[in-house]
């Protein structure tokens, strides 16, 4: 990008050799998760908290803080112009606040703490990676603290994921949220709802991993992901990395059982993707080049994943790849594949719940974290008190804590105060769905067909492009009129969804 | 590591963001060749040139250069701690010699020059390439000059790869060796040798890619390579690339005929990979954890691929997994298999040359840096002169020049004075076999078993552990007591070979 403005011209010059250790960092966390030998592990956990101290030297070398202060007081700014100096003025605040020995902490422990992790939820043995757990929760604690808030220490971690975002703001969406899905799923369950009846002849029998593969591909291909600027690979815990603009890595899994599973995991991460395929070449290298928060990069995933991608139309559309590439699969009707994909059952993993029970297991994380972080809970009950909740929610008790509390990366990863953006991405899918559909009347046809260009064209258009150049009550404001994360739409849509309009 | 001499321990810490900047270019360098999305290319160059750039300012950053400058007067160190001045204030050294910009323009041109060679290569279109291959000449000419040399601008370059190594030393050797080589390559073909007699029942037809991947990891399993320290992928150029001691990854290649290709690509690299992660665990994560030199680096791959790969006691170690992998080997005797892996034929192509005329290879190239650099051929007058050469010294003459000039990524990437290392290598590797079976008397009957312990040791001992503590005349001269590399050994190993003892 080149600037009118000359200060903004130097500002950008100067973000590129920080630009470039966050390239360096992002590609070395996709190579941790796909690639990395194991025991390379302490090694790169030296060069990671390293580059992570450069990263912060530079962001808050004096010259450089001043001449983003100096941008900020530049009249005639653009949009744009206004987005980097504004994502740079909250970056560099951020890390002004926390001391370098809790960034090189946190990323150390990170390191350890993920690898432990992982051994510990193959063991199921939570005591193993309790200590690990505490650490990081401590570190956390001390970084709300460094960093400051009003109300509630969680809020100073809440609002690094989501611009502004506090425990009132959540309590008031999971407040509505809650109790509405409750009565949803209780209803589902007890009117004997087709939806509620597992198709274990689908659900159970071991695929083909090599083809579940090519089907996967197929499927990105329909959706017509570019790959020369695109790949994906295998992670345990699926996710999106994006190098820059046009080095968009996804990843899914193979469980080897429940295709739909892996289906899901990658449209869902090919949603992520887009967003970052699909923004303004002229933002690249810049500090906008992003998305403008995690809840709308979520809304994007989600919308993908869930409102396209089990919808009816969809699934009648991939139907035939998938009795191709899934023996068992061969004489499954399309109505069955729908219900596989849309079976609702409370259950004990997170990424594998349906759209209805879902935000409940993020109601319960958020309740966690919340209590974690304000001292209401140690890290020694988790697991009872994650036991409990589940049960209350979804009627469901895990058995053992890999099944429960040790399932999700994100504590090891130092990931407090993320999980709230997956509800809130739900909810913004379902004001995009909404608005979406009163813009393209052939929607649902154009799906059926296979024509995504309408639908990809119109979230380019009205979120995609715009990279982080808007915070996101801002973009939801601009774009849609809608102040904040309104938890009505998604209600309304899973209603209609699941009892007909 | 940890010194008991204070000044040492600051500088490794002061160290470990220079070394953190080389782990993360490491790999990105090794994702470019294996998995990044070709459209990444240009905002990887940008990540590249900046974090190049960054590690050149924080080598040359005043306290640093002050503390190597303070390290180098420390009295008492033992011989690590000297590897580790010395290794930076060469570093240093070189570094401060170079202008900012020089380092800037390699690096982009590097990025740019590579994609474009790529797609020279396949289209067998030099003056495609041409430009960027002028372009990349005159940097490096401007590179020697800076550096500075006593009698020849290529001295200077070759010294980067090889320390103290110059055009004198190489003129001497290939003084020796070409003559040598043309001799025995002529009284090899002359007499009709079995060595000469193509095997081509297993070099034409098409192998399963799959089965002989499976066989490359057997191989790699017999040669008891830790697959938790180290990776095999992929590339068009096979290459080794060590992100630290830890993390050693090298590619293979599978072209689809001729296995021995893949099967050597892989020892040798695994040799490689063998040096790193053989050194001393002490040494890790400072500036001596590598290897000495390219040469001993060179010395590894080619004991390993041609004196231990391609030796009669490993082919038939190997033979039984080759005919279980390879169906149309099936039926092949151990006599044949040794042949196939031994078959003398002057070709284009480097890679794929056999163990008496690879160096003839190398004369070319090293005759055609000398004098590009030393202005007495131009970039566009290349391909006819190492079209001439070919014909005179192996004879047989290119007719594209994707089987010619254009063969090698060495020169799209900067690397100019490399290639010598590859001889010099190939020599260092007749005088380790030569030493190690004085010392090893049961070295034929452990290879037969399968059993590398021994020779791994040996080599353990001998170089690997100490990284590059010591320069590699050192080295040579310490544990082996010789000056310099000397071409006999390898003069006497080929003739022992090719025509018995």
């Amino acid at each position: 990008m080149k600037s009118e403005n000359p200060v903004i011209n130097q500002i950008l010059d100067a973000y590129k050799p920080i630009w470039s250790i966050n390239h360096a960092t992002s590609l070395m966390g996709w190579d941790f998760e796909t690639y990395m030998p194991r025991k390379g592990t302490e090694e790169r956990g030296v060069a990671d908290s390293q580059l992570r101290l450069l990263y912060k030297e530079l962001l808050l070398d004096k010259d450089f803080v001043d001449l983003v202060e100096l941008g900020k007081k530049q009249e005639g700014l653009n949009d744009a112009e206004k987005g980097i100096v504004r994502m740079l003025e909250r970056n560099i605040t951020k890390q002004i606040k926390i001391p370098k020995e809790l960034t090189e902490a946190e990323s150390l422990e990170r390191i350890r703490g993920n690898m432990v992790w992982r051994q510990a939820r193959e063991k199921s043995d939570f005591k193993m990676y309790e200590p690990y757990l505490k650490k990081m929760a401590e570190i956390k604690k001390q970084i709300a603290e460094k960093i400051g808030y009003e109300k509630h220490p969680y809020d100073a971690l809440l609002d690094t994921f989501e611009e502004e975002l506090t425990v009132a703001d959540l309590d008031k969406v999971f407040g509505v949220l809650t109790p509405h899905i409750q009565k949803i799923l209780k209803k589902l369950l007890d009117s004997g709802s087709p939806f509620c009846k597992e198709i274990s002849k689908l659900g159970k029998p071991k695929y083909d991993i090599q083809k579940v593969d090519e089907l996967n591909r197929e499927i990105l291909t329909l959706l017509q992901y570019d790959m020369e600027r695109f790949r994906m690979d295998v992670s345990t815990h699926p996710f999106t990395q994006a190098m820059d603009l046009n080095d968009v890595r996804i990843t899914t899994r193979y469980e080897g059982t429940d295709f739909k599973r892996s289906i899901s995991s990658t449209i869902h991460e090919g949603g992520h993707a887009l967003y970052d395929l699909q923004c303004d070449q002229s933002l690249s290298v810049t500090p906008v080049e992003g998305a403008s928060s995690l809840a709308l990069h979520e809304s994007q995933s989600r919308f993908w994943e869930n409102i396209v991608g089990r919808s009816k139309p969809f699934v009648q559309l991939i139907a035939p790849l998938i009795r191709r590439k899934v023996s068992f699969a061969g004489q499954a009707t399309d109505d069955e594949l729908y219900l596989y994909f849309n079976t609702v059952k409370p259950g004990y993993i997170r990424v594998d719940a349906d759209e209805v029970t879902y935000n409940l297991h993020i109601a319960i994380r958020y309740e966690i974290e919340k209590k974690i972080i304000g001292d209401e809970l140690t890290v020694s009950e988790i697991p009872e008190f994650w036991n409990d909740r589940m049960e209350q929610l979804l009627g469901v008790r895990p058995t053992d804590d890999s099944q429960g509390a040790l399932q999700d990366t994100h504590w090891s990863s130092g990931l407090f105060g993320y999980f709230p953006t997956y509800t809130l991405g739900n909810l913004v899918s379902a004001i995009i769905a909404s608005k979406m559909r009163k813009d393209l009347q052939d929607y649902e046809e154009n799906i059926r067909n296979g024509d995504f260009r309408p639908v990809r064209e119109w979230l380019r258009l009205k979120i995609h492009q715009h990279g982080s150049v808007y915070a996101p009550k801002t973009l939801l404001k601009n774009t849609f009129n809608e102040e904040g994360y309104n938890p009505d739409y998604f209600v309304k849509y899973i209603e209609n969804k699941y009892f007909g309009s």
